[in-house]
């Protein structure tokens, strides 16, 4: 069986400069996530953060990547245009993008949301309900009828994301809102899954249920089988 | 300029049984929703309820209205197969349909949906927001960015819907669930809207913006143009 | 590894009265269909008829069916209406559905739509192609840019079919027309996939990339995993 | 009654460079376009193109633009990435934006779609059918079942778009293609609409039901409401 190459990005800024998330995840939330999906025997993982060379997102791991994880949050803009382009093409080429929680705005996400990823939020501690609404979904196995988190920031509506195909979670947050959390659409020949929790003051990434989706999520966005070249130019049938 | 002609029905038992909600509604819920949608010039309003011959819903009726409200509740079973079938022959021709709260589970919902229409539910009082998740819509112009109401009873998820054209309104309840609670699709060349808030025993419909929506989906359901007759065997392009 | 186990279920009438269609498929489509489906190794097959007692379709039948495929034309108003709300149940409940051709007007398929179902058709031949407009679905891996039948029945639009989730195939035909001929949606806990292909005068179920299309429907349709109870009437938080 | 206020654009250098084109379109496509749209009463139109200063879209012409329709094809690469973002956020801001046919792959529309725009095609003249899949819609209301164009360019799937919201037109080729040749999807508070006919060389903009969709799409995209300004950081129901 042929593993599906993950790699986990992150910005891996505020893990280095704020006591309080070096706290919660002392080598970086990349680390984290590294941990839990290692474990996975379908799984191969690596890692790449911002301040690699080339973000450690060569053309080369972008070629050998099946699924891109994306945390980002202050540093959005860092991310060079030209790399962000390369991860694009890589998309459309059928690679699966999942981007965790902030990564909303990352320039990638952005690009190809086309929307403005404009959402509500509430920085703090908000009791956050992840419901599941599709509760068939391959992304959503396991997880029963909702996930509780009992520390979150708060994101919510009106959250500006495209038409898509699949809304999967809706988050309840104890201050009064809601948040299409959890949903999926395509881009070219790539599945992407956008999945919201995960600030980087709270043990988000330690949750059993968190992880799960994230592992769901990864299978369900690699590539389903090689898809020949489509042509362009075309000769008319005689 | 042609008025939407609209046909208000309701089931009308609890107001006639039950005290609390005759309080609230004292002519009957049909009565009061035909009242605030009598006030737009472009409506042509009339009601039909269970206990009418044919339920008020002859074939003329059907045939002279453009949009139709649905409340029902404790008596769904008594809604005729026959009537069913009718209104569905005429919701599929063209006719535009706004089924309220709980007649999500009304015989001709479930038919147009082809789920169960199961959902979550807590009767009580729970305080309800409904945020607009899409601000550009016919359906929620007006609304800002959410409803406020201080007591309504709870519909949460997992909510048994299809497929839908485009999610308008998620819920909060103060107990811990959300409900995609306004939402459109189309079956044949019917529109239909279905939006949530409304039981009996809160005055739901005296409130402004659930009325605004509602006059709102009533324009938006109503029938664009007239389709001609589709043909159905067809010969080649030679 | 748990075996998807499916059934084929056929009217099995043209078969027996039609000495065209009898060269075709001398022991029946269902016959046919099961043939190349057993060859999967992962899948579990088993056929059943309208003729049969219960029509085959036993609780225990469908107790026991992961993913139901159903080919019907002539005889639809035959099956038994309780016998369609057993199915619709188990399809709620979480059993894929795969209704082939003709069987878009089945009683089934249209208790699960909600539309008419009409479309606009041609008996006799017609060039037909199947053009991929998804090729990163796992239903239409290993199909290349599309499937080419050289005759074929006319299915044309207006297809009146309900909100989808994913069109995969569009038809191209010689004589001037376009059908939506391949797409999927959920009803409740259970995936619907509908594929267009399969006149019973024409040997279409023996063209390979159309059995590939049914195989992966097949494996794309089958419940991911079990999904527990979910409740009605439920409590506050705190 | 407050107008539409439409601007066309239009890339402008076949019609000044081209024998054939010139012939066609002695004025431009945009005066073409200009011309037929300044019959509609509710309609103010103005053109612009890409040799105007700003390509004659200043933020101040963006502001007074309720629908903005966008024709271009050889030049794409010389629009400006400044103004190609100014037409972006303005859309985002609510504007309408209707991009005709080779327009698919303009800067702004695959900013807006987030793929690669890529499709099949074929110059020469094919026979071209564009079938209405949503007889009920605003857009194709008056059409009735296709329209027919006995020459045109081909476009043909794959054809990488976005999901939808909704699907309008699917193209018939005679040389054996088909296209999703018209639909709609939302960004921000921006209603888009694609329309695919209208080669440069073909008089496909003097068609009359050519001209009624693309009136209709202008009155469907343009803004139906004011929305407030949305607050991003909130405090707490308390």
């Amino acid at each position: 069986m042929n593993k599906i190459r993950v790699t986990v990005w992150n910005e891996y800024r505020h893990e280095r400069s704020n006591e309080e998330v070096k706290q919660v995840y002392p080598h970086g939330i990349h680390h984290c996530l590294a941990e839990f999906l290692g474990k996975e025997q379908d799984f191969e993982v690596r890692t790449a953060t911002l301040d690699d060379d080339e973000h450690g997102l060569s053309q080369q791991v972008l070629d050998d990547t099946d699924v891109l994880l994306w945390w980002g949050h202050k540093a959005h803009d860092e991310v060079s245009d030209e790399i962000v382009d390369r991860v694009h093409a890589r998309i459309l080429n059928g690679m699966g993008f999942v981007p965790l929680h902030s990564a909303h705005y990352a320039k990638i996400t952005r690009k190809l949301m086309g929307t403005s990823s404009f959402l509500k939020w509430r920085v703090g501690d908000d009791h956050e309900r992840l419901w599941v609404v599709r509760p068939n979904h391959p992304i959503t196995a396991g997880i029963g009828e909702y996930i509780e988190l009992e520390r979150e920031e708060m994101y919510g509506e009106f959250f500006d994301v495209p038409e898509m195909a699949e809304l999967l979670f809706i988050s309840w947050f104890k201050g009064g809102e809601v948040c299409r959390s959890g949903f999926t659409f395509r881009r070219g020949l790539g599945n992407v899954f956008y999945f919201r929790p995960g600030h980087e003051t709270f043990p988000t990434y330690y949750n059993e249920q968190v992880q799960r989706v994230i592992v769901n999520g990864i299978r369900w966005a690699a590539p389903v089988h090689a898809v020949p070249p489509i042509q362009g130019k075309v000769e008319p049938l005689e």
